[in-house]
């Protein structure tokens, strides 16, 4: 009984997912949806990441958290355009918020959308958002027994951002196996090393994601 | 609707709660609620918790993880009786799933029950287990905006370990915004600050687990 209530959902968020999807393709529009544990460094990333793209894409994001707008204020900061959604205690975005707040972008002015997900590692690998690709932050502070803790985020990304590397030398976390463990799960993962703080590693990252644009 | 069909789900939680609470309250068990993000350090404060009380209380865990038995295994090399919950695909223990699991617990020589939930900021905190009290870790690598983020857990703990201290040095975060978005969302709450790597503060925190039991 409860299988079959969870999949109903899930098919009806499907169907909105695939309404957003064909809005944001009409509108020439490439979208991915960053996911990852709560202090990951998500929004970190995603300040580097419209840095480094500036010259070469016009990015829009849409910010979820729970409450607050601290998040669409330091993108707003950047010139980017920026939508807030709080959940309000969902523990994750699904395609219908994610439709409610599309008017709210120019999309016909951007080539990309980057979806800045809740902080958990669970659910919002579950929900489809219409996204073309989801991508994951971990930091390398949260230990290298994550992968396998909860392997599906690993198994639906694209691409994994090993961040906080800068703190490695302090700690007892083993990268190899943060690698190895993640590309078990999925061997297409791609995976980057970068300290958001520091700038390490995130031209490679941003020049990944530029090249995904123009496929 | 939507709001309607949750808040059957959380009555017929709280319910079966309560029947664990009668449990463990007629086994003299006084039983924590364990929360904190992915890779907060949840597993390492519970095994630095189970060495320093050894002497004065028997502590037997429950572990909830989406997959896998890493947790339990640790645990249990060090000798205290553990039950592992796998949640499939669950963000968040239920009183349900605590429930299924107790006969495998020796209640009756069991001073107290710690329960380690899923690693997540959100959902655990809405879902009594049968618990006397909730708290929770947040590593000090998370950020200092965690707080406002995701206020519900929180609020609803006892008590707060600020873990991996002995990073500080080498990151961003202020600690005494921390402190002072805790303490503003929760006057209450107890803030303990300890790196459980290293061992610092361990002893405190214990000595403060160890006095809720006799009171």
């Amino acid at each position: 009984m409860k299988v079959k209530v969870v999949s109903r959902i899930l098919e009806a968020n499907d169907r909105i997912a695939e309404e957003n999807r064909r809005r944001f393709k009409e509108a020439g529009v490439f979208v991915a949806n960053l996911m990852g544990a709560p202090g990951a460094g998500k929004t970190t990333l995603l300040e580097r990441t419209l840095q480094a793209l500036k010259p070469y894409l016009r990015i829009g994001v849409i910010e979820g958290d729970i409450v607050g707008t601290d998040d669409a204020e330091r993108i707003g900061a950047l010139g980017a355009p920026v939508v807030q959604i709080n959940t309000g205690g969902a523990c994750h975005l699904d395609a219908n918020m994610i439709s409610e707040v599309l008017d709210e972008l120019p999309l016909n002015e951007l080539d990309m959308v980057i979806i800045e997900n809740v902080g958990n590692l669970v659910c919002p690998a579950e929900f489809k958002v219409g996204e073309d690709i989801k991508m994951m932050v971990l930091s390398v502070a949260e230990g290298h027994d994550k992968p396998l803790k909860y392997p599906l985020m690993f198994q639906e990304s694209a691409a994994l951002v090993l961040n906080k590397i800068d703190l490695l030398p302090y700690m007892n976390t083993d990268i190899n196996k943060m690698r190895n463990d993640s590309r078990a799960l999925n061997p297409k993962l791609k995976i980057f090393e970068v300290s958001c703080t520091k700038g390490t590693g995130i031209d490679s990252w941003a020049q990944w994601l530029n090249g995904l644009r123009s496929r």
